[in-house]
């Protein structure tokens, strides 16, 4: 069951809420003799931590991670580890005045319709804070895939910000950290600043679309029929806080797309995984990785809380109106690109084991 | 783990392989005292069977199911339910000169990279063959749900099928079941018999988008935060073969959205249910379903088996060409709409009782 | 969930009531590549199935196992395998006078209470005649250990049945499988023979203690803290029917040890494992395995159908008598043996399997 | 797989070291709206902690608890809740001198064989103290059970300390929580508390049976065949520390009754549970609860912490000799009394969610 937990072996449970007084993750089936520190973990959660530029919530918390178990001399045991952040930006005065009111496209209302009651300090558990638990579990799955696989690399990026996208034919690699907003194109990182700071003045806010790619996958990760490494990632990404739509390769549009278009072609090469002509697939076929790049996409749309009176009803179900001021992103998509690299490594390193557990670790490819 | 299972409490296992003797779905956790016979089975196993026109593969299987275990007197005793499919129209002969060769954009490869031994005999494990099986585990999961939740409907349409889309102003629900295509739009429907007559003769094929509809699901299923209903219908449908994108309501749109556009509106209502001002959460928000149709949306690839000869490699690893004759649907999309049915039936009956086993079934959205 | 389920990754379910047209076992994450046939399955079958000479039950059953699915060409190709096995022999007509009263000491009454429905005919669900379910999928179990850990060696055998025991003096495991009651005491077998001859006569039944001893497992298998090794098989023995205790090592005479007594000596070997002054931890310690051998031992009750009329009450709670007729085993215990191996090697080769895919297969004992 | 939890709904993961920071329970799935606070679960681990009288560990730990999640305003929330309890009394220095060698009888060598990296400042992973995080979770597990099924009563007591036995005739209830030793029986309290006073002495220990009772267990909970209710809390109380065996009711006295003297009889009762005859069943039949009581045993091993010289080996294999100074307790036994209350609160409350879930609730035993 485990409402809280994903994976498999490498098996996450968050915990907390945004206004208790700490969240952390609980990360069961870690292998042991990984080399892993707090500094490491705090290196990947600033990465993600609100407060950093004008574009993020001005929620200033330290985001320190404490490791409380599982950590020996520098190393993981095997036994859990415990990563515990505490809250210490709360603020909940900002929250009070929502106690009663349902916030539209928020969890406010089905929180309160499935449990009967609701920690109203801000999302609570449904608070986008929980992806800073991700984030510290994903760190320790990255330390983990550097010594499984060290050629694996995970990256993630904007590809779109509401009505704005990049072009491909500008992407660079290596510009994707030099700008607030994870773009790989130079040129679209200005734009989206401009188009940004009219959404932040309006008291607006907008969707983005991200794109995660995980390149030196080696071939065979994915276990079909209901472990498939694609169905494993539609359900991580769609799990993360306001994401309503996951593709992996040509996605969605591989509708329109014809047999011939589609299906990429096989050639032979010098390495153990063949050339193909194309990576429509997004590196999975049947479940499966085929050594290509996976590439997953998932689109979050603009977080809810905005200046703009919205109609809603009051927990007696009584009509009102609410604005949502706190300290909100007017693009959430922009910090979920942390959260889309620590999912992907998170499925990842549990296929990896999982692979090892069922199979061993034979490449049968040129058999 | 249960590579081949889904589901927590109502959980399915499918089993068998596209030429074995037999395939079949082990279905653990269904409630007792549900009426179910083999003749309501069959009657959503023939919604699905292939050989039914022209527009789907001229495999002639009669998909006669048979309960072994779980029923007794016409009820299920709440043991496991096991449904036996035989395959009685293989043909194996068809299958033979591929056993050599990787077929482009099937996941021939990948299950020999994965697993050193592959059932070369058509898809093997991988065929699409095993959606009967869940079409059979759904039948029960429809069922179960016409005892718990009376007025829970369940419908899946096409709205595209390769550059050819409905137009929704024609929506017409009682159509879909009256042309082959699953179309809600009787015009869309004849456009699509002509769209599809024309890549059929070119021994091509095309992908297809599938739109799957919940109505009538109370408020308050789903469980936050790795078990959102979300995420495990977005899990549920991307492991469905061939599909390669999943949304919920808005979607991908979503990205484009802004704050204002996309929250959707509350007011009150007389019955239990508020009154939304729109659906762009697709009936779920916080992973929690609101009490509005769930609108789930996914896309299906085109079948790589065409006509039209591919380069791929040989087990060898040696450059060759291949055309994959054998007996294949132009639009496997199709066929995927009861599979997108079942697979939303399975995780809604195995939603309420897993609400009603954390939770117990009380409303609170008035209290 | 999985009520019928178990195993992490060797993951077995399963199905199928005494008297309805079949039982079996789907095994789903069985390694590839592991020859396989039903000849092997059926030769451990025969080991278990009734009818075998005058101290098992007489219903005769072919008991002959299909294998249906995850099998090509002599090996497991890494989806799941079906085994089927066709009730033969159910003659329900045996049953029907219990249709309306529960047999004391058998499940018909628990059944009832929770299911609301029940299938009379025998068992049903409940039935000893699931456990030839686990003896197929033992076998599975045992052709992979063969493979992954060719030393590897499960015996079981009977150390008591009623008042009657082995004597440890005269261990000869030749003799197990020489006669009738697997007793590694060739005089107890003879004192097993007439003591049985004369419950039989009686109409009555008895009771035993089975062990079952695990020899050439390496160290480092288990998963503490709740999946030790102790505990799963704990968990497996006590799920067999007519199970009430189990105890590993020195079990429940650990209570009246002291520390210096129970606490085996650890002494240097010329292996990678030392050497032990005695094994009252039953080759586990903290839940993982020693390498030493693991020792199981669990009760079986005596059959609750005899010839001796029992006071019961009727579905309507009416006081009432019952003579089980049926066709009995006067000592079930004895066709426990192969179900406890059967369950040992399950167990063994999940841990195995986990291990692997946990911390891969170093052995650090000589670091 | 999840190597450190357990429970299905109610799904319990505890983490932490002797000598780390912090020890704790992460449990996910417990029902809203539960009254819980820090006062309700400090209680009943103050009934378990060590430092209490002079028949218990010497090392003096407040054992204070803080909940970081899931609690909201005094109730649950539906959220998991993070339970911590701060190591304040770690003095690692007792334990440097075995870093390199291996205490027998402990999991010393055990995780050193498995992970090849060892915690060694005590029993780090393994040491009793992770059963603090236990009774932490089942107090939540208490409390919903009062809710959920307010005459369920669960209590533990000792039946058994090394060679002395309690008299079963001169049982008193009321007596259990009157002695250091959770005696039922007065007379045996004094003799237990001489007895252990000389083991003690001469820096041995001794093992102990504990018995743990619930009443008022509604028929029908457990959930056939392989999450039965017995073999649940097999696994349950062969996972804490140091059992070595379990039996349900009769136990393995079963094996050596007859059919005529085991059987339950039952009878007509005003209640809508029948009245039985005796209760060797130990209240469940074919792994789901009578109604009658539950009763389970399980022995508990000596301490392997004497002051006596054990023979061993050190890390690179050569002989030595250890004696384990520490502060250990004579009987650990004792403190296990708790500990398997815990784990049968939290049993019982998984099932009854489980059965909920999977069935509703309707009492079917006088239809």
């Amino acid at each position: 069951m485990s409402f809280n937990s994903f994976g498999r072996i490498f098996r996450v449970t968050t915990w907390g809420e945004s206004h208790g007084p700490a969240i952390g993750a609980t990360v069961d089936g870690c292998p042991p003799r990984i080399p892993i520190n707090e500094d490491i973990i705090q290196s990947r959660l600033d990465r993600r931590k609100p407060g950093q530029n004008k574009f993020t919530s001005q929620r200033r918390e330290p985001d320190k991670v404490q490791i409380l178990s599982g950590v020996f001399d520098g190393y993981t045991t095997g036994a859990p580890v415990q990563m515990l952040i505490e809250n210490t930006d709360q603020r909940s005065r900002d929250y009070s005045d929502i106690a009663d009111k349902f916030r539209p496209g928020h969890a406010d209302i089905t929180y309160w319709q499935k449990y009967g009651i609701r920690d109203y300090r801000g999302g609570g558990r449904s608070s986008a804070r929980e992806t800073a638990s991700r984030v510290a579990a994903g760190s320790l799955a990255f330390e983990a895939l550097k010594v499984l696989n060290p050629k694996l690399e995970i990256f993630g990026y904007l590809v779109q910000m509401g009505t704005q996208s990049i072009d491909r034919t500008r992407f660079d690699k290596q510009h994707i950290t030099q700008n607030p907003f994870w773009s790989p194109d130079p040129i679209a990182a200005d734009i989206f600043s401009d188009y940004l700071a009219t959404i932040r003045k309006s008291g607006s806010s907008v969707g983005a679309l991200i794109e995660v790619v995980a390149h030196g996958v080696p071939a065979g990760l994915g276990a079909p029929i209901y472990a498939k490494l694609d169905a494993d990632l539609a359900a991580a990404m769609m799990s993360i806080n306001a994401v309503k739509g996951v593709e992996i390769g040509a996605g969605l549009a591989s509708a329109t797309l014809t047999g011939e278009e589609n299906a990429d072609e096989i050639f032979p090469s010098e390495s153990d995984i063949p050339t193909y002509g194309s990576n429509n697939a997004g590196g999975i076929l049947g479940g499966i990785s085929t050594g290509q790049d996976i590439v997953v996409r998932f689109a979050v749309k603009p977080t809810s809380s905005i200046l703009t009176p919205r109609r809603t009803i009051t927990k007696s179900g009584e009509a009102t109106e609410i604005i949502t001021k706190g300290r909100h992103d007017p693009c959430v998509g922009i910090r979920a690109v942390p959260v889309g690299e620590a999912m992907m490594a998170c499925t990842l390193l549990d296929h990896y084991l999982l692979h090892r557990g069922h199979i061993g670790w034979t490449d049968h490819s040129n058999q």
